[in-house]
């Protein structure tokens, strides 16, 4: 007990012992931390899969001030060991020895947990954060291009698929094969990148989605693990360009360590017999809601392999959020994508959102929120509501303004609430947001059926589309694929999961290059890359303001503008050619009387009557 | 100029000019006003229609202290005067005189403006409120009930219309008409009357709906005139009953005598040539709205003979504002229904509220919004929001409980949103309100098709919007006529403005009277009676809390609760019977055994399984 009772800073003492074999591994999460971070407290996770750390005798102490035991906390299943430690404000990188006394075998009497010094590029940090300046593009990884056929099948792990011609097996794509097309995508005019996760999913099958985790500090040995994650990310920073990676706080794949080697049971969710999320995110905003539907919502599991997570349970809370810091510091990220947001446990998501925001307050933080209704969304991200719960998510996925914006403009006829008017009703509710501008528009994603298919394989409604994601508030997200006509509904949503053309050797076509591109695929490949190279330039389009008209005989105006530019899009969803009167929108063309249509160069009259033809969006920069 | 200088406290004045002949007429608005208001501060309009009330010379000056005359207004039609007055705190009541020196004709030299003492009944105010232990029934003045043959017609009136096969034409219902079926409407459950416009519309025609006035201070004489009014509300009160007035501040009938003899061209809004409003109430809280939608919105004419009023203009507003008041005082009113709320200029509707407001606490004021959206009816009303504008509005008509909410919950299948889905979801949303219990629920008004129409006149599903009506959250309104099955489609309007059968001396059939009913009006006219009677005395459906459950199977199950009283309200809007599990619900249910059935009496057990056949809503009050 003596040991107890010392006092020195950087040693705190525990009765430990530490039982391990010469076939054990001794991991900790997280596996390392960095100087100079602000979040200088962490806690630390020690396990071992196979013995016992117990408790009832020895020591646990640091060798040195830099880091120092603050507390050891006992949890139930004697694999694991929860220390919380505190890192000095002046710590030096390197590697700091905590010994664990009275342990029997040698090696494993200390471990060296490590604090590198943070990464930099050209002097300042390689986070550059997320904004409506960007164009995201989405992929997944499986399915976008194989740049190592070595790591397809990797042995050890439970799914053994390869199979190209089955939507659910796994394809063989990867980060290298990523890696290998950033001309293509520069070109194209992305700027970041989204991928559908990274981490391992060591699950028996449909592993291609990444949604099932089973160890948060091992990205996906498929995909080119750590190393060809750095050397992706690597390359998009020296490009300029960023990475977003997918978060999933909710619940893990029910083969993730945690659950199969449970700390204990309250990690978890249980129910006495198999219970389902409802799905229903309006119980957590309802007033009226009864405390079994809260409860099915938010605890009840998002499928039967994937566990939901006990985030009131302070170390998950804190294995999660660590993990964020640490995925944000060691691979460089630029924002995160936050899968299933509304089925967390939202103080939770408050408190993850503001350590990451704390520590990166560049970094962009937006939730998926497949919900339905402006007051559903707005309740997920900061807003204007004086609630008692005020969320502090800086973005969503807007998907109001595509379920209820961009989709139904292009496929409802005109009505009071239809069609443009739809798109346009939709947007004046912007109103009850703090930040629209952070909110990412996209005309479909990899749950959603594809766009070209939304609008019935009709090209010119395809570039309505995407000159409307290209031109709008926000920031726009393209679905890999959009850009050369990949369709299919989301039944199953395999279907609109399927191989980039181009992405394997041998494939019948390359569609990476013009000459592997139909006619028609290089006109919209074009059409894309001409808007979103002209917006990465364009002032008014990434930070401009946004005015908007009244939709009237199926046409809706719009104007992003500043003071050194603006910027006029007609979109007529009809049929046929439409005139307008360009004098109802004096306020925005003043003095201006030409236009330069921004997708074919020519030059407009707009002083007077204006034509439109039908399914167009006319984008056009105002000239004097 | 002497005059100007002498400083008596009740006497102030102004040079003045009365040029007045024997047919001439001098109106005062408002006429008359009350000692012991909190509103002292009076803006009386001196109007004659054809002379000048010329201020080049003369005085103005009260004889008395009670009123002080603080400014005289000069308007450029000398028609009018303008003159402020204050009533001092400690007035009686009285005439007192008003005089105008340098009057030609001994007649008009002085004016006695009459402060009257409030009325009281049983020494208190007889103003009560309207709120969510009321059942509003709507009714249309002139297609209700003829009281008295004798003002259907009134010589002098631009409408000599008088033909009931005519949507458009008078009918002669009065309100000596509706006072002589108080009776009925009371046995059918009914508590608080909200009339349609009772002001005069002395318009060429359509004058049925009265929503065009021509003179704020005559109660229309076709409708019987104030005396009928009068009577009408002493008559309500005399039984407990309530009274609503629906208010028209947006708008005037072309023929208004301010508008054909203005006082100057600012009191209504002009356009280089005839605009329209564009009815899009999204403009007002778009972030992004053009300057020309906003303008055209709000200052665009209702209709090609509905001038929009200038509210702006501080003489305007002024007039409206006491208008609301002294009928407020004058009649007894204890409610208002605010007509194109919308469309009004936002900030003096708060103007008006607060002063109505002040006056009388009690009342309830809400609003028409025929909008699309939470987002779009919720910034009308005292909300959550934290924005620039802030409505005081208590209460809106709840358009998004009928369009989103009882409608598809009953004419759409079952689905993520739709069907009884959709109406929970809308409920869910509830949040953004501060108070939804002051929203007034309905299933149909003058404007929409019958709701017996809507569900395809199946007597199922209108009980159940019925059911829904009376136990749902918020203050129900009945349009007349829904309980003896009146319906049609709002194509044109005038078909859901049909004449109550019975209202009128020799109709083929009295329909007030159960006789004159056929069995299944019998039937649904008992339900709604013993609904409402029922609801009379439920403090748990009047008062209670709100509870709902995500539906399921296509059964949606709510309950109101207080300490005292649980009453569980299933609605199956599906074909067939459905059994549903009753222990999900115990929450609520708690330790009770039974429940009786409202509406047949009958007790069912509620331990475990419990059948509901389709088409229902089954209400029970839970019972040990």
């Amino acid at each position: 007990m003596n040991c107890c009772k010392r006092t020195l800073a950087f040693v705190t003492c525990f009765f430990l012992v530490l039982q391990l074999t010469a076939q054990d591994s001794l991991n900790v999460y997280p596996s390392h931390w960095w100087v100079g971070m602000k979040n200088r407290n962490l806690q630390l996770i020690f396990y071992n899969r196979f013995k016992n750390l117990s408790v009832d005798k020895g020591v646990i102490q640091s060798a040195h001030p830099a880091i120092k035991i603050k507390k050891l906390h006992k949890v139930s299943n004697r694999h694991y060991l929860v220390v919380d430690v505190e890192i000095a404000a002046n710590a030096k990188p390197g590697k700091y020895k905590i010994s664990f006394g009275g342990i029997i075998r040698s090696e494993w009497n200390h471990v060296f947990f490590e604090l590198k010094p943070r990464s930099k590029q050209n002097g300042k940090t390689r986070i550059q954060g997320v904004n409506s300046s960007d164009l995201i593009y989405l992929k997944m990884p499986d399915r976008f291009s194989n740049g190592d056929a070595g790591n397809d099948r990797i042995a050890g792990l439970r799914d053994q698929s390869l199979d190209r011609s089955d939507y659910f097996k796994r394809h063989g794509g990867d980060l290298k094969g990523i890696q290998n097309q950033l001309d293509y995508l520069q070109q194209l005019g992305v700027t970041a990148l989204w991928l559908n996760p990274v981490l391992l999913n060591d699950m028996p099958d449909r592993t291609e989605h990444g949604y099932a985790f089973t160890d948060h500090y091992t990205i996906d040995p498929r995909l080119g693990g750590a190393k060809a994650y750095h050397e992706l990310i690597d390359s998009l920073h020296k490009r300029g360009m960023k990475i977003i990676q997918d978060a999933v706080y909710n619940h893990t794949g029910i083969e993730h360590f945690l659950y199969r080697d449970m700390p204990d049971s309250s990690w978890f969710h249980w129910w006495p017999q198999y219970t389902n999320t409802t799905y229903k995110d309006q119980v957590l905003m309802d007033p009226y809601a009864a405390a079994i539907d809260k409860k099915r919502m938010s605890d009840g599991w998002f499928t039967g392999v994937m566990p939901d997570v006990n985030q009131h349970n302070s170390f998950v809370a804190n294995f999660l959020i660590q993990h964020a810091i640490w995925c944000t510091e060691e691979f460089g990220l630029d924002g995160w994508r936050i899968d299933t947001y509304a089925y967390n446990d939202l103080a939770f998501m408050n408190r993850c959102n503001k350590a990451l925001l704390d520590e990166y307050p560049q970094l962009h933080l937006f939730g998926e929120t497949w919900v339905h209704g402006i007051p559903n969304q707005s309740y997920f991200v900061r807003n204007k509501y004086n609630i008692p719960y005020k969320s502090n998510l800086p973005g969503v996925t807007d998907f109001q303004l595509n379920l209820y914006g961009i989709v139904p403009a292009l496929t409802q006829g005109f009505g009071w609430t239809e069609g443009v008017n739809r798109l346009y009703l939709t947007a004046t509710n912007d109103y009850v947001y703090t930040d629209p501008t952070k909110n990412v528009l996209f005309l479909d994603n990899h749950d959603l059926s594809r766009f070209f298919s939304m609008v019935g394989e009709d090209i010119a409604k395809l570039k309505m589309g995407i000159a409307w994601l290209l031109t709008f508030r926000g920031i726009p997200q393209l679905y890999y694929g959009t850009e050369i006509l990949m369709k299919n509904f989301a039944d199953p949503d395999g279907k609109v999961r399927l191989d980039f053309p181009g992405g394997w050797p041998g494939d019948a076509a390359n569609k990476f290059e013009p000459g592997g591109r139909t006619p028609a695929e290089n006109d919209v490949f074009n059409y894309v890359s001409t808007l979103a190279n002209f917006r990465k330039t364009s002032t008014a389009l990434t930070t401009g303001k946004l005015m908007q008209y009244v939709p009237e005989d199926g046409v809706y105006v719009y104007f992003r503008y500043n003071a050194q530019q603006t910027i006029m899009c007609v979109m007529n969803a009809s049929e046929g050619e439409k005139q307008l009167d360009l004098r109802r929108f004096a306020e925005r063309i003043k003095t201006y009387t030409k236009a330069r249509n921004i997708t074919d160069g020519t030059i407009a009259d707009i002083t007077g009557r204006f034509r439109v033809p039908g399914k167009t969006v006319w984008v056009g920069e105002l000239q004097p």
